[in-house]
């Protein structure tokens, strides 16, 4: 399930699409939800900049950034929990990730414990006991030389993926954003080129 | 805050903007989020009939009904908060009902008060501590002839107001579904005529 909010980096929905169709899912939904509607955000708001060339200790600072999107997790989970319930499934699982993060409220386990809590009353379950939704977060505690080392071993070709804020409109990744940062840095602690394409 | 999420009540829309409109609210703002992509509901799947004509026996009967649309109130209210956030608003107002209702999970206190605790974990207020949001649903207790009355009282024009599930293309009320049937009982226990149109 992928969301189409109005992203900025909307070219991550055609890389989440081919690594679907590369893993044969069983069905890849992209919902359209409009969320430049709000603002308040570089990934939603065309007036506001995404921010380039933040150094780690500046990233590690704890505020909250600007590609912050007000609730867009809670958004993205309530949806993906109306989807669910109406087929039956019960395991939710979200790439949030805690460790190399850029300080974003709804990637922490309390949050994730949070909306689940609420997704069991929110639902038939919740009154007829019958079943229990889980928020599953397997990138969670990782870090993100652990997420590219398990991807590598799982087959997946990172060619494929998109993590820029603030990509071309060829889909060219920027190097400059958090994002592109953290994920550059992650690559080099590897050992190993990052595969996508960047601007620089 | 309104939503255009594929209800076969769309006709609540038209209300809403009436109303607001005489109330003279700051903004009105409908959101659109397709929920008939997901279905699973009387409300937003075609080939699914509105109940008709059932006794308060069966209403009471504690079951979850057909027009339950899963995790619908999750969706708004997360919806709301991604608005509330982005402009500082830490007041939340739903209309729920926990008395008088059919057996909706997402109307009940506990599902609110779940909710809320996510709000306040999956937003910056959550890492910052500087505000703290609050689900009001000032309906959430009183029986549908108390809510009656008080709009009575607080100058409500309830002929511009809308509770069909299954209303005729012009509007008209059906008088059979349990929205109907429970707004009807409630009204002629007041004893007053309700001022929406019916089918019958």
């Amino acid at each position: 399930m992928s969301f189409d909010y109005g992203q900025r980096h909307r070219h991550e929905l055609d890389a989440a699409s081919k690594i679907a169709k590369v893993f044969g899912v069983a069905e890849h939904r992209v919902v359209k939800i409009d969320l430049r509607q709000f603002g308040g955000s570089a990934l939603t708001a065309a007036g506001i900049a995404v921010p380039k060339d933040r150094d780690e200790k500046q990233m590690a600072a704890g505020d909250i950034p600007i590609t912050y999107v007000p609730a867009r997790n809670t958004v993205f989970l309530a949806l993906a929990l109306a989807w669910a319930e109406t087929i039956g499934a019960f395991d939710l699982y979200v790439g949030v990730n805690c460790v190399d993060y850029s300080g974003y409220p709804d990637c922490r386990p309390e949050f994730l414990r949070a909306f689940e809590a609420t997704a069991n009353l929110a639902t038939r379950v919740g009154v007829e006991g019958t079943g229990h939704f889980r928020i599953r977060a397997p990138l969670l505690h990782m870090t993100k030389e652990q997420i590219i080392c398990r991807g590598l071993a799982l087959g997946v070709d990172y060619g494929l993926t998109h993590s820029c804020y603030d990509p071309t409109p060829e889909g060219l990744a920027c190097g400059r954003c958090d994002s592109c940062r953290l994920r550059l840095d992650a690559f080099s602690r590897v050992g190993i080129p990052d595969p996508v394409r960047y601007v620089l």
